[in-house]
């Protein structure tokens, strides 16, 4: 059985169990709280140089890390992958999008204001506006693509809807209002709809 | 004919260039100057609402942004793609680990030392020395993989190294060092001996 190492409060981890789930792919968890430093100590770095989770362990000891590409190899050869070139493509747009223009401010600003102590925050706080003018901007884009379309790339859910759910249904916790997204807020309701559906977390 | 937006000073830009020399597949370039604000304005939108290049233009009017989406679509049934699942995955963690931990400290060290006026450095100076902490730790991730492979993934170029080379190579415009990172040097100088490679720039 495949195992994943993650933290239950981290949407790139929760990416993984969400494709695992509505694949029926069994996945086991070793939950690891990434505020307490182990990801950056010999062991874990052995597994991800990197020292990120979540990190994915083979049988035979291989692994693999970067929540986007765990989620390519758990959903080959199934319906979350495209099977179009241009809309594969696009596909891999949104989940390229994901990492660079919306997770380093939608997540982060969520990271220090939920799960960083008082000192920490303090010392990131003149961020906030930079990460909510960047974020915001992200969820308009999105809003834009979601007024027209049910879903990121054709007519399908497909791993683009998985890796931006992670942090955008949270989004709020990060000081977001997603009721100026209303087409957004709709795509949430249709993501939370789909087989195999389980909330953040839910693997604890 | 394909058709690339590219900012020819842009190592995002040059991956899709240099995927495409690599492929031998016509490409015409259209540049543009991001640091003229043209990539913002409602022409450019609607070829990509998230106003980024590259931006790939087909003849049918299509666009498809997202540098290591564009090198994707481009090498399809190419070597540059590994034909095993697990390596394919493992191409892919390399790219988003550059969209993540490498280009936004090493790329954008040098486009505010580089690119931008003595006045916007200085509202920015103060984050470099996070840039060039963070930046070193991805040229050391990718050092100790190269220690003991000749490029990213298995046996072979692939687009990992491509989307890796892009702002490596040029790394030391943003004030980083590479005579500290000998293996990661050793492989700049195999990438630029692959078939069809061409420097940065070259297409204007």
């Amino acid at each position: 059985m495949l195992t994943l190492y993650q933290d239950p409060r981290s949407g790139n981890c929760y990416k993984a169990v969400l494709t695992a789930a509505h694949l029926g792919i069994p996945l086991k968890t070793v939950d690891i709280d990434v505020t307490s430093g182990v990801t950056r100590k010999p062991d874990f770095l052995a597994k991800n140089p990197n020292g990120r989770v979540p990190t994915l362990e083979f049988e035979d000891g291989r692994h693999l890390p970067e929540s986007n590409a765990i989620i390519w190899y758990l959903a080959e050869g199934s319906a979350l992958i495209p099977a179009d070139r241009f809309a594969r493509a696009q596909m891999l747009q949104w989940m390229f999008f994901e990492q660079y223009s919306h997770e380093p401010y939608i997540a982060v600003a969520r990271f220090w204001m939920v799960f960083a102590s008082k000192e920490q925050l303090r010392q990131k706080e003149h961020l906030i506006p930079e990460w909510h003018t960047k974020g915001n901007a992200a969820l308009g884009v999105m809003e834009d693509r979601l007024k027209k379309n049910d879903w990121f790339v054709g007519q399908a859910y497909s791993l683009a809807d998985i890796a931006l759910h992670a942090y955008t249904h949270c989004a709020e916790e990060g000081g977001f209002n997603l009721k100026k997204y209303p087409a957004v807020s709709a795509w949430l309701s249709r993501v939370a709809a789909t087989k195999g559906f389980v909330p953040m977390g839910a693997s604890r």
